[in-house]
C-alpha cells in the first residue's frame, strides 16, 4: 500500500504527583510515529509556581530527530502535550508544527490537534471580520481563537472549549493545555480516536492506546465521541452535551493507520485486519499455492486469508529498513535497470508458485504492479491480487489526505481493467458489505468508498478548505 | 563602550519593474547587521499574479549565516521586506524573529518593526479582551492586530495603518508589506531613524542611509517624524497626519548606533563624531602625548580630540577580528594569567607615554579598567580616559537595552569615583549641554542622561512593558 | 537476536563503457547496509585521462546520511569502490572509515575491506621496523603499505597484491582499486564472501548478491576462497595461487549476517534458515499452539519451524521502526514502569496460547528475557524457546563482534541455568551437528561454537590484534 | 590588501605542573588565526599513565567554529600542538588539515608544520621507492615518515629529528610532540618565525609571540634559524647544528602576515610597518590634504606616511565587520549598479581633498582600483597610492601563495602602466633598497621582490613541488 497520509498523533499527560512528564510525552509520540513523520513537537509547563509559563519545541523531523538529550532536559513540568504530523509540502511547514502556543486573555494556552475541520472557512471568516489575524493555516489556529473569544465571557477555560467545539463540524481529537488543566475533547461522530489512560496519579490523552502502553500507562477508556473530559486538581469530569446519536468511526483507521497492536473504540486493529484477511479469502478465494503480504501493511490480512483458505502464509519480501528521508531515489533509468531499493524478492520462497499477494489498498496502483512484476521476474506463476478494502472513489474531508481523482486508479476503471493495468492473474477488493462483518459492527464511516459522508459536506471544496485566507487587497 | 544593545534594523523594497530584489534585501540587511545581530529575516512577494503570496525565512543568526544560496535562490518577488533583530535571550526567541507574517481579512501583511512602543500592555489588553490569541511577545504582533482590526472599516491598507499609527505611544520606525503595497512609518517624535531611497523604479525604505549606498541606490530624504510613505503602483504618497511639532532624535544613533558613514536627519554620523571629539578636547583638555580610541566605537571622537587638541593620534590597540559568536570566553582564572583576546596593546606605540583614551561612553565600567590596567602593564606612563557622551543615569522606554542601575557605574557616584574605581588618572564625560553643538542644533532626545522623556512615561515600567500576558487562569 | 556486529560490506565497480558508476556504489551500499551502520565511503576515478585521481567521501553514518544529493553529483568516474563499517567505538572513528585511499610508488591506491587479520601485529612489526608511520587503526592500512613495497619489485600491481595476499592471515574480501584496475580477492578459506557479477559491459564485486540485483546486474559467481580476480581493459583475468584446499565459509553469514535475499557460495540464506528452523523443530519439539519469531531475524527460522511441526506461524510483535540512532534509550526506571519501545506484543495473538519462541541466536539473553517476560504479561500461557544455532562458547578472530565470556549467557552455564534465568519454559539450542545439514554440507567454519578454527589461532590475543602500536618511546 | 596567502600558524605546550594546556591551545590558535583560516586543529596528550595515547580534532573552519565547548570538554592533557591553516582548495582538503598524527615504530607523533620545503619531491620519491604510502599531500606527512625511518636507528626522537631536518631544504617552522616531549625546529635560515615562551612550569612553541601574550606567557626568545628545542622532563635542550651563517627572514611577514602586536626576530611588526611609511613618504612624497591606508593593512604605514609628511591622517573608509566566510559575493551585475560590500568610503572625511592611499602591496591591483574609484565617486580630488613594499615579480617557494605571472599586476608593466590601470594620479612603491632600513638590518628574504632566492631553487617547480605523486601505473 501506501500513498495515504494521516493527519497526526496527539498526546497529552498531567501528572498530579508533580512528576516530570517530558519523556513519557517523548515516548508517546515515538509509539505514534507512524500517525505523521513530517513534523513533531512538545509544550510543557507546571501547573504550580509560575503557572502557564510554557516551554516549547517544534520542528520538521521525526521525534528521534528534533528532540535530543540536552533538548529534553531543558523541558521540565507535570503537564504537557504533544503533537506528530503529516504535514503537505511548502515552504514554511514549520511553521505549522504543532502543538500551537500562545497566550490570550486568560493567560496562555497549547493546542494539539488530529483531524480536520469541514467549516473552517465559515470559522475563519467570522474572526477575520472582526479583525484576527493568522499566522499558520492549520485548523488548530482558528478553534484556538474562538476559545479566546469564548473565555472572554465564560468562568472556565472547559466551558469555552465547549462553546467551541459546539460550533465546530469535521473531525477532530484534540488536547488542549491551560495553565492548570488538561483537556481532551472529540468530535461527536468518533471520526478521530482517542482515548484516556492513567499512571498512578498520572492521566493521559493519546491517539491509540499504544501509546499508553509505551509508557507504562493502563487504557481506562475511549474518549467517547462528543465528550470533553477535563482532568484538573478536582480529578475528572466528564462532559458529553455535544454527543451525536450517529457515531461513525474511521474504517481506515483498521484497515491501515492505526498501530497493530492498538485497541480503537473496543475493536483490537490486529483483530480486525486478520478479519479482513478472512473475509477477503471467503469473497475472493484464490487457487495459488503460498500466500503473501505486501510488507508491512498487507502482512496481517494476509495471514488472515491464508487461515481462511488453507493456503500457506510464506513471506516473499525483504524489506530494507535503512531507506531514509533523505535516500535519493533512483532516476527513471536505474529504476528500469535496478530494482526496488526497499522491497526486494526472496526467490525460493516464490519460484515456480501460484502466489495471493494481499495488500491493505491499491491507490495510484504503481507500487503494486511493480511487485507484480517483480514476483513474476523471480518465477512466480501466478499472482492472484486480493485487496482487505473496497476501492477509493470518494474524497476524504476528515483529514486523510487521498489523492484526487485523476491519480486514484479505481476511479473510472472497472476491477478487470485495474487487473489488466497491474498485472495481476485474477484481482479482489473486498466489499462495502464485508467492513461492518470486519468491524464486528461498530458504526464506521466509509465515505471515502461510499460517498456517503457522516455529516453534510455539500459546498466543502476538496482540498481547498484549509488554504490561507485568499481574499485579495485591492 | 560596549553593554548597550540596539533593537534592530528594517529594509523594505519595491520594485515597479518587476526584477528580483531579494538579493537587496540581503545586502541591505548585511550594511545593517550592526543594529542586531541575534537574529534576521525577509519576506517577499509578487505584486502580480499571486499578489500576497508570501515566501518567508528566517532565523537565529548573521545575514550571512541564515541565508545560503539555496535559500535566497528560492525567495524571488518584487516586494520584500526585511528585519536584523537584536533579541533578549530565551527559550524561544526564534518565535520572536521578524519579519512578521501573517494573514487577515485583507490577504496578508508583513511586518518589520525597529523600537519600543510604551503602551503596549493598553494596546494588547484592548484585543485580549475582545478575544485575541497571540503567538510572540513583540510590539509588532499587537501593531499587525490593530491594523487588522481597523481594516475591517476601512478603505486602504494605508488608513488601516494611519488609524493604527495613531494609537501607538513610543519609538517605531516601521515597514509593512501588504500584497501591493509598501508602506514605512516613522514615529511622531522621529526616535527611531528610517530613510527613503530610489534606484530605478525601485523605491527602498531602510533604518540608515548606509543600507541605500550598499545596494546601489540613491538617498532622497528622511521620512520625516510622523509621516507615513505608500509605495504603490500609483507611486509615492506621503501622510503626515500624525506629526508632532516637536522632533527627539535619538542621541545614541548619534553617539554609538548608527554606521559611521549614514546621515541622518541630515546629520552626518561621523562628523557628529568627530564633532564630539573636538567638544570634550575643549572642555575636557588633557596634557598628553597620544590620543587614541577604543576600536571600533572610540575612534572617530579620538580623531577628533587629536584635531582640536594637536595631540597627535595613534592606535594604541590591535583587534583580533576572528573572534566570533561561538567563541569560548576564557575562565576567570585563564582571565587573570592571560589577557584580553579581542584587543591587545601595540607596546612601542604607548610605552612611556602619556595616553588620553577616548571611547563613547562607559556602561558598566569593566571593559574601559580592563583597558586602562592594559596599557599601563604595556608601559603608559599616564591614562586620562575621555568618554564622548555623559553619563547614562535613566532609563530608555524606546528601544535601547540600557542595563539596570545598579549595574551602571555612573549611577550614584561622581566622576572622581568613576575614575578611581577604573583606575584613570583622570575622566572626562562630554557635558549635557554640548550635545546640542554636537547634533549642529537637531532636536535630541537625550533622556538616558538627563530623564527628560519626550511624551509622558509616568506609570511605564522598565523593561516589563513588552513581558507576555501575564493574568492567570483560576 | 542482537549483540552481535558484523565487520563491512565492499562494493566495486568498473564499466568498462565509461558510464559514471557512482550510484550504483551508493545502492549498492545500501543494499548491503545491514552490514555495518556506523560509517561508510566511495571512492571513485576515472580509467581515462586524469587517471589515478581519485575523489572520495567518508563520514560518520548511513549511506543516506552521509551521501546527499549534491555530494554524489560531484562524484564522477567508470570505476569505483564502497564500504559500509561497524566500528568499534572511539574518539577518531572517522578516521578509520573506508575505503582507504592513499598514494604510493605507482600512483594511488584505494582499498575496501571485510574482515580481520589474525597476524596484523606481526605484519604491521616488519613495517614499522623500516619506518613506516600509520594513520589509521585498520588492517587495511597494513595491507596497503605491504602491497605499496611489493609494488617497488613487481611489473603489476595485481602481481603485488597477490604477493601481500600470500602473508596475510586471516578472513577477508577485498577490493581494491588502482587507476586502471578493479580487484577483488578473498581469503584462502573464503570466511568472508565475495562475489562477481556483471551488467552489460560492467563488472562488480560485492560481499552479496543483494547487492548486484540492487543494481540491476546478473550474478556470475562466487569469487573462490582465495582466488584473486582482476577487472582490467584486458577483461577478467583470475589468479588461484592462494586457494587452500580446507574451505571454511563463516556460519554466521547464514543464520544471522547475510540479507535473507542473498545466495553465498551457492546456498540461499533464506533457504538455510527455513531449514535451520526444520531442523530445530525435528531435534526440540515443543507441544504449543503458535510459533513466533523475533523481529526480523528469528521469523524464517520460526517459519521453518511452524512447516515441520504443523504448528500455526503467527506474528505477535509489532515492531516500531522509527526508532533510529538518536533514539533516548528509556532510563532504567522508565523501562521498568514502561516497556519496550521496539517491540510490543500483540495481546490478541499470544493471549491464552502456549507459543514456540524463535531467534537466531542468545547472545547476553537481556533481550529474550524481556521478550518472553512481555508475552507472559500478555496472557501466553508458555513461553518456549528455540533459538536456531548453538551456544557461543568461543572468540571469533575473523571480524565478529563476539561479547567477551563474562558476558556470554551460555559461557560455563548449562541449557537449564540460561532457560531458567531468561524465564522460559523449555529451551532448545540447535545442536552442532546440524549445522552441516542446514547449510547443505558446505563447509563451513562454526568455531564460535566449537573454537575448532580453521587456521592456527594460537597467541592471537582476543581483541588486542587490532590496536594501535603499543611500544612506547623511552 | 589582499590576495597572498599565508601557510599556517603553529602552536605548542608542554606544561610540566600536569596541567591541562588544551584551554592555552585554543587561546593560542586564536591568536594566531590571520595566518590561516581554513582548517585548524588540536592534538594532546598526557606524558603520564598512557603516553602517546593522542586524542585530536581538526576539521575546515575557524577556531572557534571547530572547537565548541564540548569539544574542548573532551580533549585533555598536559602536552599539546595545534595549527592554523591556509590551505587551497579541494576536494578533500579537510585530510590534509593539522596537526598530523600518526603511530610508528616509537609509539605516537604528532607534527604542526608551518612553511614549505623544496625538496619534497626527492624526499618523496626516496620513500615511495622503498614502498611508503601516503595519506596526504603534505610536506608534513613527508617530515614524519623521515622521522620514522630516523627512528629505527636512533636513541631518541630528537636525534631522529636532526637527522631528518639535516635532510629538508626550504622553510620550517615545526612544532613535534612524542609521547613526553614537545620538540620545536626552525628551518637554518630562519625563513619562519618560532618563538619560546614559559608560563610558569609550562614551555610554549608560537608562530608568533601575539600568541604567547594570548595566554599569558612570558616570551623568552625567538627559536634561532636552524635551532632545534627540546622540552623533556630534562628540561630544556638546544641543539644548533643546523645552523647555517646565513640568514634570511621573511620580509612580508613585516609588511604584511604577522599580527602588528608581535615581535620576531627581535624586530616589532608595528614599528617596522611605521617605519616602512616614513621611508616611503621620504622617497615618494605626495602634495595631499589627507593620508589614509586601506584597512587594516594599509593603517600602520599610512601612519608612518603622515608622521613623516606632516600630511594629517585620517580614516577615510568604513569596514563592515559582519561579512563572514558564507557571506554570498554580489554578482558583477549588482556589484556594478551596487558597491563595496566590505568597505565604504565616509564622503565627509574625502570630499574635496587630495588623499594619499597607502596600502601594504599590490598584487591584481582590482581591489585597490576599485577602492580609487570609491575616493573619486565620493568627491575625492586626487588619490595618490603609496605601497609600502616593492613589486612583486618572482614566485615564492617558501609558503607563500603568491599568483601566478599573468595574475600578478607588477609583472611586465612599469609603474606608469600600473598607475594608469589602477586610476591613481601618482603611485609609489617602496624601493628594494628600503627594505634593510624598514628592517632595522634584520637579514631578509625578498625574492619575491628581487628574485634573489636564500638557497639553490633551480629545478623547483612553482606550486607543483606539493602535488600528489604523479607517476601512473601503466
Amino acid at each position: 500500500m501506501a500513498g495515504l497520509k494521516e493527519a497526526c498523533g496527539v498526546f497529552g499527560i498531567y501528572d498530579m504527583d508533580g512528576g516530570n512528564v517530558v519523556p513519557s510525552v517523548y515516548y508517546g509520540l515515538t509509539a505514534l510515529q507512524h500517525r505523521g513523520q513530517e513534523s513533531c513537537g512538545i509544550a510543557v509547563s507546571r501547573t504550580e509556581g509560575e503557572a502557564g509559563n510554557i516551554c516549547f519545541h517544534k520542528d520538521l523531523g521525526l521525534v528521534n530527530e528534533v528532540f535530543h538529550e540536552d533538548t529534553l532536559a531543558k523541558m521540565q513540568g507535570d503537564i504537557a502535550i504533544g503533537h506528530v504530523r503529516y504535514s503537505t509540502t511548502g515552504a514554511s511547514v514549520a511553521e505549522n508544527a504543532q502543538p500551537l502556543v500562545l497566550s490570550y486573555i486568560k493567560g496562555t494556552l497549547a493546542l494539539a490537534h488530529n483531524g480536520n475541520l469541514i467549516n473552517t472557512p465559515e470559522l475563519k471568516w467570522e474572526l477575520i471580520q472582526n479583525g484576527a489575524i493568522f499566522h499558520t493555516t492549520t485548523d488548530s489556529e482558528v478553534i484556538a481563537f474562538h476559545i479566546a473569544r469564548e473565555r472572554v465571557h465564560t468562568k472556565s477555560v472547559e466551558e469555552a472549549v465547549l462553546k467551541t467545539a459546539k460550533k465546530l463540524k469535521g473531525a477532530y481529537g484534540l488536547v488542549i493545555m491551560s495553565p492548570r488543566k488538561l483537556i481532551g475533547v472529540r468530535d461527536p461522530y468518533g471520526l478521530k480516536p482517542l482515548c484516556l489512560g492513567r499512571r498512578g496519579n498520572a492521566y493521559i490523552f493519546a491517539s491509540e492506546s499504544c501509546a499508553l502502553k509505551s509508557v507504562g500507562a493502563e487504557f481506562i477508556r475511549d474518549v467517547e465521541p462528543g465528550e470533553m473530559i477535563t482532568v484538573s486538581r478536582n480529578g475528572i469530569e466528564s462532559n458529553k452535551e455535544l454527543e451525536k446519536k450517529k457515531h461513525a468511526h474511521c474504517v481506515f483507521e483498521y484497515i491501515y493507520f492505526a498501530r497493530l497492536d492498538s485497541t480503537l473504540d473496543g475493536l483490537n486493529v490486529y483483530d480486525a485486519r486478520i478479519r479482513g484477511g478472512r473475509l477477503l479469502a471467503e469473497s475472493h478465494p484464490a487457487d495459488a499455492d503460498l500466500v503473501t503480504g505486501v510488507p508491512e501493511s498487507g502482512i496481517p490480512a494476509a495471514k488472515g486469508f491464508s487461515e481462511a483458505s488453507g493456503i500457506p502464509f510464506g513471506l516473499a519480501f525483504y524489506k530494507n529498513s535503512y531507506i531514509g528521508r533523505t535516500f535519493i531515489k533512483p532516476t527513471q533509468k536505474e529504476r528500469e535497470s535496478s530494482v526496488h531499493m526497499k522491497l526486494s524478492v526472496l526467490d525460493p520462497v516464490v519460484r515456480g508458485k501460484r502466489i495471493v499477494l494481499v495488500d491493505d489498498s491499491i491507490v495510484r496502483g504503481t507500487t503494486i504492479a511493480n511487485l507484480i512484476h517483480m514476483l513474476k521476474e523471480a518465477g512466480a506463476r501466478e499472482v492472484h491480487v486480493r485487496i482487505s478494502s473496497p476501492p477509493f472513489l470518494c474524497p476524504c474531508y476528515f483529514g486523510t489526505d487521498v489523492p484526487s481523482n485523476d491519480q486514484l486508479i479505481a476511479s473510472g476503471r472497472t476491477a478487470e481493467e485495474i487487473r489488466d493495468m497491474i498485472g495481476a492473474d485474477s484481482l479482489g477488493y473486498m466489499e462495502i458489505g464485508c467492513l461492518e462483518d470486519m468491524a464486528e459492527g461498530i458504526p464506521l464511516c466509509k465515505a471515502c468508498f461510499d460517498g456517503k459522508y457522516p455529516m453534510d459536506t455539500a459546498g466543502v471544496e476538496e482540498g481547498s478548505f484549509c488554504s490561507p485566507v485568499s481574499k485579495k487587497e485591492k
